[in-house]
């Protein structure tokens, strides 16, 4: 960590709506000579779509491929994309990672940070989860004063969701995809289902909200959840 | 909900950096001719701090009182708070409402929101919470891939903390303030104090990051969390 390196920023950018993301973060988005993002092997590059409108041209973008498929490792992509980072900050250029969401919370950046944040100056600069931003776009209050609350993946196994569930005063449970059935099945039988609430791509020009019942199971997005709301409603 | 009437917003502000707040949040606070937030009766308002150097001497200014004392009823307060800014509203200006945090995640505005959403058009704008920003300003990873993380605040009973601590991945327990030992002495027995994590005021200029065995449980305040961060620590 010579003052010759460059430093490493994890930058939330927030949700989607790129009015949702944090002055901070726009400002070192604005500053930093390099810029790197996932970009997945089917094409998909939101997080610098979510931020494309503030990038400059001269800007040195560094896509990181990742494989489109849950069963290959992702371990050599990140190896690779380590590197072409630390190739930059040992030249003493910034590299700002764009992340959506919270960096901390299920990122991708986390697996850069654990390879880099040994060798260079690194800071992290929180954004808003689409777990929060849901709440906000549904238009319900999450947790009142003595709530617990959990956030989950939906990849669990139906007896992991349902004991959890089980004792969590509110919930959301993300990354639904093609678990959305599992999941329905599981608030079921639980009862909870009737208070459940739906939304694909929170605060995303796409965004889409409808009763849990209309779903079609077969066309859940992974960028979809299911907020379960404190039952709580006191004025007081 | 005429066309004459105002619109209520309900802002996040963010964790306590004033460079945390959303560009979007910055533009409704600037552009509103209303602002309200709670006033604590110990005399602290710790969210106009906050964003004290974006408002303008022209904005009308709505201090909430709220009771100090937990064992009083905050209802009859929400309830004058709610009529003053309604008198705003139906005269055709909109307020926001300053959120520490996030304003949906155990967030005083939600009271509000109850009483005026129905009358008023309203917006809500999501924050970051603390729970979130402390992830970052630990410089620890909160959860990965399939994890559960649990939110809960330190006033529960010291068996509830027990039973949903022992099934969480990661947590983070909130609104520390007097429930300190309380919380201590269950992560001694669960085996989770070792790798627990303790910041007060996170991005606050009085932030305070110490070793949790160091902490005296005397002087915490109500602003302080405890982290305990997912063991996975992959680079994969």
């Amino acid at each position: 960590m010579t003052e010759t390196t460059g430093k490493l920023y994890g930058l939330g950018i927030g949700p989607g709506d790129p009015e949702l993301i944090t002055l901070k973060a726009y400002r070192i988005l604005q500053s930093v000579p390099v810029i790197a993002y996932p970009a997945m092997e089917n094409g998909k590059v939101l997080a610098r779509s979510i931020v494309a409108d503030y990038l400059r041209p001269e800007q040195i973008e560094i896509p990181m491929p990742l494989p489109f498929s849950p069963t290959r490792s992702s371990q050599p992509y990140y190896d690779i994309a380590a590197e072409k980072i630390a190739a930059h900050l040992s030249e003493g250029r910034d590299v700002a990672v764009l992340c959506e969401g919270e960096p901390f919370l299920y990122g991708t950046f986390m697996y850069l940070f654990n390879r880099l944040s040994g060798k260079f100056t690194t800071e992290v600069v929180p954004g808003i989860s689409s777990t929060m931003a849901s709440a906000s776009a549904l238009g319900v209050p999450l947790t009142y004063r003595n709530d617990v609350l959990s956030i989950m993946p939906a990849t669990l196994d139906a007896e992991v969701l349902r004991d959890r569930l089980a004792v969590a005063d509110a919930a959301v449970i993300i990354k639904l995809g093609r678990h959305f059935a599992k999941v329905r099945d599981v608030l079921i039988e639980l009862g909870q289902f009737d208070r459940a609430l739906y939304i694909e791509r929170a605060t995303m020009p796409n965004q889409v909200i409808r009763a849990i019942a209309d779903v079609d199971p077969a066309v859940v997005p992974y960028w979809a959840l299911v907020m379960i709301p404190s039952q709580q409603k006191s004025v007081t």
